[in-house]
């Protein structure tokens, strides 16, 4: 790692030069939340924080920093799960949250123009108030930014029909870290006029380079929505019917998966009855179109199907309201879950046929240390978000056995043709294991493809690559 | 460019033991096929062409050549149209029509393993048969490879509702220019671990590493198509309508766009009458679904838009047989235009609702050159192919306007949002005009990221970049 430079008094004016005294903050109440994410208990100050709110100023404070030799962390809305926005090696934390307008929905294109600092839940709400329908939905999606969305490459559950955030990222405004902008892709279907950086940027977690703009496809809104739990004896079941109905054609718009253990998390925390807490595993689908009588034919079928794979039952539910319901049973499940500490959370993914076998190891693996391990997550698209909790063990069992216990489900998952992150990311706490996952030679490529980037390594220093 | 050393008989030798006698070509009369592809009528002979059929093949004799100073040219079915397969700096053709296994079918994950020398066409019947589509569908399908596709991010016209070569490519084998072998993504629709480097590989045009395996993902087939002919009295009704259609939410499964021009071009050469000649303008429309009453309702209210927009009729194919007459007059008047030579095809890009704006700028200014210009294409996706005809000219003039114009063409397309190839690439004959469409910035990105995968510059040599 280079040797960074120290913020001083004079570097703290020219940011206030390019910024304005306001944006610049440097007290010890005021960048304190930009001194932690949503990753465990991970606390690092910057030195300073700074809030722009043009491409023109994000590329004045890059260039600034480049040439002082000071370390610069871009932020989103502090709501990731591997400490991709902590910085790690202090100096300036740059945060996108003021560049949060909606430039453009284009409905003749079907594209729309963002900047990164908009809310994920209300550039949806926007578009859905006119019709449309931008589909990647994170759990966080009320406060998370699109731009953090671009640098994890955010999915949710509807990536197994709709896809991830790369499937809707069609051009990209960006600052390199010595200042300089450039702009690739746009409102285009087709393109093959060069490399593909935008693409390349999306999931490179900040360390690239810093996107002030997303050209970003839209849908049309799907008229119609069924959503179904449906309980099952054993894991196995669940899964296995979960492939028929897949193999029957039918295309969920959400396909999650509960293990029993985390619904008994979300009675005991919310000192609540939970439906089917009795079950082995629950599916939770979704189903949706512009056409109601054909999600009642695919509801139907996907229930003989559920039947005929030994659900216990079939629980349909049609109004919007019973939807709404079975959803936030779903978000509580995994809040539940993560209020038992310590913890810490795997973004594990593999082929979605493989998803039994994963599941089956977690538990193996962790059994073999005496740690609890609840998974629940995206069935349908195999990534399943396990959960390793310490429960009775010591804290030096703990500490000592989790890496090599965590390295060990990594190199299962990859025999299973899986990776270490589905959409959380590498970021700070899982590049150790990287790895695992990739060989030497990709491992290089990215390297040298990031030294092309940020020849001096001070953008978002410490993340991603060993 | 690099200094590159000839080819000598110790090398074949080498080259001999790699892969066997038979694979080595060195005959005028056996690397003739190697010596042009389908652009234009430029041709360049290598002075070696290898039929290897494994990535181990392909490694040894990647790696002999960077070692030896030997260009090498990667090839596929050798239907481009910008020159990307061929040999201008002589050395190695690297043909691929052997490593042409479709080595998996995974109905359980909806993926497919194949190597890069299967015919498009022939993986998908394969799918077909199995009730599965893989939609990606150039022109050239019956003779291009998949790994073409990949080099190329190929389109057609499907890439409306379907996307591209890209959308599908969820993991590559590869094999840099070293030698050294690699696998990035697999069978997982959520991953974000590490860049994405194979996004970075698609459309790349062989110029980073050569694509020894792909999984793409593929997709159920919908059961029921409807094909619909529209004749317009105006080139721009016919575009505003085919807007209104996609404001209406319905996307057609492929919008095609042909004028006038093409059609008599089309009726001079088969010596007969095609339907709707006297038209300025028609649309092809494709619907595609599951449910033959909603394919009904659509194609009502498409035709209904369509008269609202001034269509002079509406004719539907909704027979096999009547469809398959449609998009053989659409090949047909392909093939028509083509054969009037001299001429050079275009493949620009647009937003889609800048269609109109395109077809009028691409009169203009070969009006002004007194060229003729003939356009047709995917208007679902803004991807016109401008074929400008010599005609009257004189040879002198031709040849001296020729590049200006092409080159003020481009810039008129950058100037509304579009870029240069959709889906032919830059290759050989458009390099020097991409500095058009991209900034210094992004140039001076490719060219690094060029350098880390091929740093000795042997790895197709004289593409893409200038």
């Amino acid at each position: 790692m280079a040797d960074f430079n120290k913020i001083n008094q004079d570097f703290l004016n020219l940011l206030k030069q390019i910024i304005g005294d306001k944006y610049v903050l440097t007290d010890k109440f005021d960048i304190e939340p930009y001194s932690h994410d949503e990753t465990e208990d991970l606390v690092y100050y910057p030195e300073v924080a700074v809030k722009p709110q043009t491409t023109d100023e994000v590329s004045a404070i890059l260039k600034l920093c480049y040439d002082n030799n000071i370390p610069i962390t871009p932020r989103g809305g502090g709501t990731g799960l591997s400490g991709g926005a902590l910085p790690v090696h202090g100096g300036v934390v740059l945060s996108l949250e003021r560049l949060n307008r909606i430039i453009e929905i284009d409905t003749d294109n079907m594209m729309a123009v963002v900047e990164p600092g908009v809310i994920t839940s209300v550039f949806q709400d926007k578009l859905e108030e006119m019709g449309l329908f931008y589909p990647v939905d994170p759990a966080s999606r009320e406060s998370c930014l699109l731009g953090g969305n671009i640098a994890e490459n955010s999915g949710g559950p509807r990536a197994v029909k709709y896809g991830v955030t790369k499937d809707y990222v069609y051009g990209l405004k960006a600052v390199l870290p010595d200042g300089r902008v450039f702009s690739s892709g746009g409102k285009l279907l087709k393109n093959v006029s060069g490399y593909n950086l935008t693409q390349l940027l999306v999931g490179s977690e900040g360390t690239l380079a810093v996107v002030t703009e997303i050209t970003f496809k839209i849908l049309a809104k799907p008229k119609h929505r069924q959503t179904m739990l449906i309980p099952f004896n054993s894991l196995n079941a669940a899964a296995t019917t979960l492939t028929e109905i897949f193999k029957a054609r039918i295309v969920p718009s959400a396909a999650e998966f509960i293990e029993q253990a985390a619904i008994k998390a979300a009675e005991d925390k919310f000192e609540r009855k939970f439906p089917y807490s009795d079950s082995a595993a629950l599916l939770l689908l979704e189903i949706d179109g512009n056409y109601p009588e054909i999600l009642e034919a695919q509801a139907e079928r996907i229930g003989e199907i559920c039947l005929a794979g030994n659900a216990v039952d079939v629980f349909v539910a049609d109004s919007p309201d019973k939807q709404a319901e079975l959803w936030d049973t779903r978000r509580k499940i995994g809040e539940a879950v993560k209020s038992i500490a310590p913890y810490k959370e795997e973004d594990t993914v593999v082929p979605r046929a493989q998803l039994p076998a994963l599941v089956e190891k977690i538990k193996q693996i962790t059994a073999k240390h005496d740690i609890t391990a609840i998974s629940y997550g995206h069935a349908g698209d195999g990534n399943i978000h396990c959960n390793i909790i310490k429960k009775d063990i010591t804290d030096e069992r703990w500490e000592n056995e989790l890496p090599d216990m965590i390295a060990e489900l990594f190199t299962e998952v990859v025999k299973l043709g899986g990776t270490i992150s589905g959409e959380h990311g590498i970021g700070l706490v899982q590049k150790r294991y990287l790895p695992i996952a990739l060989s030497e030679t990709e491992l290089d490529l990215m390297r040298q493809i990031k030294h092309v980037f940020d020849p001096k390594g001070v953008l978002n220093p410490g993340k991603l690559l060993v």
